[in-house]
């Protein structure tokens, strides 16, 4: 087997409870590369895409890439993929901390879970060592307690565990799968996925390394890469300076830091809740990196209130603040916490409760629904815990909150007040400030998402160059372009951030030493754009229709009000027939027969 | 010794190491009866009331009473004295939980500390063995932090411990001692002399019960005082349904109920904070009992945010809840558990805060004194939490918190900001609502305090009679009697919610029972007269002045703005100069020759 894959897949099939083994190909290897890519391809040969997302015909995939678990900076990323609930159409999120590597090391390229355990169960691996395990007595425990337990049982601290809390198990549409107890796979409901399964947890430990063919030419190509990592003012100054939240100020100064439910994109109290007062406040307390991370980025805090953890990052802390104009650091950090303990996505569920509190405040929710909890008024510190802790037991009003900020507005009239593409809830940033930013959200193979087009970046870090963010010249090329890397980048195995510092030749150089693989720049690229062109093919077959390429009606027809875009909206139309044209889709945004033939699609 | 008293005094001389014990003479014991009486009286022998609180001359007492660690309904209290670092006068706080019961079951009616130890120490008492112990790992820990550590220590769950957090030992003069966890000798700054003493925790295991001369007389007087607390309605019903928050909406619907810093007496989000919200928001989870309790009147809640602990009691909720307009019933909780954990009285340092939000929106508190704190707006969740923490640290403008708010309000300019009596925060009944109330708040030897006469049971509960709270008419004598019936329960050893329920001759029927000594009604009514008195005179002692016996300028002349109080301020003049006659006082407030001959004190 080719370098740093393990050479094997295992394939768990929950039903009847079987567990075997099988060896990819490496022609299949070379062309979806592993993690996100790999992924999706098993998803695509395994399912019907029209299958119920809680059928157990909805696979459920644990996906490393070739670089995860080696020492190349930020190796440790791994990729969890199935229909989402959510959105109907594909999901993939993606995960650090020390999980991934581990699965590597424990001899896994990927986990395919088929089918449905009749009672709760959890996947122990021990290198070759796999058992499926009862887990009825860690049902019901959140997300810490499961990961402690399991440690304690299986009696190895090195082991590492991902899992499910409560909202998993209750199929809450906005859960997320935890590993590491903070870190997220966060987006697109793959928690609830494996709640239907009755899967509560993975618990790996491995003893192998990965080795490239030539470790000498690769751990030289480590070095100059993170050379340049150092060097480079985002990856190492910035995120580790700040973390992710180096970005509360920058944002919002540049006014599209998406304040109560996206009604503006400018938050006067981001001074009390930014990464500075993070860190001045002294609720940071240390950073900590994923692994073989140089950035460290992750954020070790304490509260007041005494509780530890890890966050916030800066969507989440925006999710739970500006979005639902909460300016309490305290609550916001306590949010992200619970989310983490629970098992929920922070992004979709804060912006669920900021769409929630819209409606409350437009009069649509009646009072009466909120039973015994808090008022839903923008700014309530209080609403936000409460809400999250009864959306993951689906508790009252949370049952409704549990479905996502789509089903949500559309069960009280008003779903034009989910600010969500494809059902999935939008990130922190205001697409009328960016209209770059703006195709990449209505574009998105999983819906609303800023990490499959980060065109934040050039339109308003400047990085690799300063475009204008307003303007909608070329953006369609841009999105093309920072998808198609995306996807490379997710199905490598490394971490986004690095995108800041490296260039598509220095993941080609660590691609190919650690495979063995000769990539040029240009077949690497095409395999970015074949997994887009697949995941693209995986939701038309689901029932999408290229009409669903669009941002919520605010975003079009609403003027930003106040700040640096004031008047702005987002001109999708002009951007929009573009990227179809640079895709090679026709203008009805379908991939075209000859597209599909270039990359080995049809 | 006579039936249920130890029969022991243990005296600790922290600066040599050294521990006596001695025999109370039973003359005394039937002067002082025990408790807040006993320990009065030591004090009073002891030491110069004109000694600096944090000095080595302030003696630290802790006391039981001679139902302390019976069977008698309630009979688990105790109490802390000294010399007050907050007031300058005598102090006396007390405290349910186990610890009391358990100092009485070692044998010891009190324990009293001399002077200073060089280095931290605890004291370890296990019956008979009595032993300085080196407590330098214990310092800096918080509450529940040594409580584990102690009993993991001493290897036996069953101790008691109480102890200081880091406000004690960091001498802020808001500081309580707790024992159990959660309970707390709060008031008067009592944790911060035994912060000063480096005595960081007493632990204590007993293996003896107080028995009474006559069992049986003593075991049917118990059985038909349990009857009659099940049967009042406060004792049998209120109380063990919502514990002491079934006051909030009660309080708020009379208008007294203090709001933003003593602003106005309607706070309306009562609704969001009260004692059935705490219920109905799911976070109460169960009642608790202390000692020998039948009303069980403690909460055990648990948050969304996962804290777990007890409270918020009213006295606490209202602090940081409406005295602080903050409507947000899991920061007002956090705030109650979070002063627990660093030993904070939790109404002086709500109370504190609320003048320091006062304060800066008046413009008087610059922001630059802030530092990197969240702002002090009324009704600011993060800033109750984050500002308790500092004010435990004596972080940044927590050092001028620390003091309590008639120094910060000093600081600034403003001292009639402070909402205290005697240097000590006012608790939650505006006396512009209930004149006799606000008689004993002016007059209570311990400064701002409602547990020295409770006139809010006449004047609003209707307990035992229901008189108009407006009319100053007879009120001296009604806070003559409940201040002196007040001192003969401290002194017994029980809970004053007793007091709802059981009369004069109930209290008598249990201690003549209990101890032998055959008092009649009028003896150990005149018990309290005289420990007020010497109270009295130890403050006369100290060098407070009777003028101090007013209230803040607010609740003079400042009408109420709102509410069924509307236009009433407290008519103090009407009220004092009786109060004075009913106590044989001359005019200027001095207790005359001829009273304190008839109550043994000259």
């Amino acid at each position: 087997m080719p370098g740093t894959y393990a050479g094997c897949i295992l394939r768990v099939n929950l039903t009847e409870g079987r567990i075997e083994k099988e060896r990819p190909s490496e022609e299949v290897l070379r062309t979806y590369i592993g993690g996100r890519g790999l992924g999706s391809y098993y998803l695509w040969r395994m399912m019907d895409p029209t299958a119920d997302p809680f059928s157990p015909e909805n696979p459920l995939i644990f996906a490393t890439g070739p670089l995860t678990g080696t020492p190349a900076p930020t190796g440790g990323r791994y990729m969890v993929l199935c229909k989402s609930p959510l959105t109907g159409l594909i999901a993939c999120s993606n995960s650090g901390g020390k999980f991934g590597a581990e699965l590597k090391a424990a001899g896994y390229d990927m986990v395919v879970f088929e089918g449905e355990a009749r009672e709760p169960v959890y996947l122990f691996i021990q290198d070759d060592r796999v058992e499926l395990r009862p887990a009825e007595h860690l049902w019901g425990l959140d997300t810490h307690e499961t990961t402690d337990r399991l440690l304690e049982e299986i009696g190895d601290e090195r082991a590492r565990v991902a899992c499910i809390g409560p909202a998993g198990e209750n199929r809450v549409r906005l859960a997320c799968v935890i590993n590491d107890k903070h870190r997220a796979a966060g987006r697109s409901g793959v928690g609830a996925v494996m709640g239907a399964k009755k899967l509560k947890a993975i618990v790996v430990r491995g003893t192998r390394r990965p080795e490239a063919p030539d470790k000498q030419v690769f751990m030289d190509f480590i070095r100059q890469k993170l050379g340049i990592l150092e060097k480079n003012p985002v990856t190492g100054e910035g995120l580790p300076r700040l973390g992710t939240k180096v970005l509360d100020s920058i944002i919002n100064e540049n006014g599209l830091y998406p304040t109560r439910n996206f009604q503006t994109g400018v938050f006067d109290s981001t001074h009390e809740v930014s990464g500075e007062a993070l860190v001045e406040k002294g609720y940071l307390k240390k950073n900590r990196g994923c692994y073989a991370c140089p950035i460290k980025c992750a954020r070790v805090t304490e509260l007041p209130t005494r509780s530890k953890g890890e966050g916030p990052e800066y969507e989440s802390g925006w999710a739970y603040g500006a979005c639902c104009g909460v300016k309490d650091l305290i609550a916001v950090t306590e949010a992200n916490f619970l989310c983490n303990r629970l098992g929920l996505d922070t992004i979709s569920a804060g912006v669920t409760i900021a769409c929630a509190m819209e409606l409350y405040e437009k009069g649509y929710l009646p009072k009466e629904d909120l039973g015994p909890g808090p008022e839903l008024h923008f700014g309530s510190s209080e609403a936000i815990l409460y809400y999250t802790e009864a959306m993951a037991y689906r508790r009252g009003l949370g049952d409704k909150l549990a479905e996502g900020s789509l089903r949500l507005a559309r069960a009280y009239g008003h779903p034009e007040l989910s600010m969500s593409v494809k059902g999935q809830e939008l990130p922190a940033y205001d697409p009328r400030g960016a209209q770059g930013h703006a195709l990449g959200y209505a574009t998105s193979n999983r819906g609303g998402c800023h990490v499959r087009a980060y065109l934040i970046s050039p339109e308003i870090l400047g990085v690799p160059e300063k475009l204008d963010p307003q303007s909608t010249e070329g953006k369609a090329q841009w999105v093309k372009i920072f998808q198609d890397l995306t996807a490379v980048i997710d199905s490598i195995g490394l971490c986004l951030f690095t995108s800041f510092a490296l260039s598509v030749e220095d993941y080609r150089d660590l691609l190919s030493a650690a495979t063995g693989f000769d990539y040029t720049v240009e077949e690497m690229m095409t395999c970015g754009e074949r997994i887009w062109n697949l995941e693209r093919l995986f939701n038309l077959r689901a029932g999408m229709d290229p009409s669903q390429d669009t941002l919520p009606k605010r975003m079009l027809e609403e003027p930003m009000p106040e700040g640096p875009n004031k008047g702005a909206v987002v001109r999708l139309s002009e951007m929009l027939p573009e990227y179809y044209r640079v895709r090679g889709w026709d203008e009805t945004g379908q991939p075209t027969p000859d597209k599909l033939k270039a990359l080995g699609l049809a």
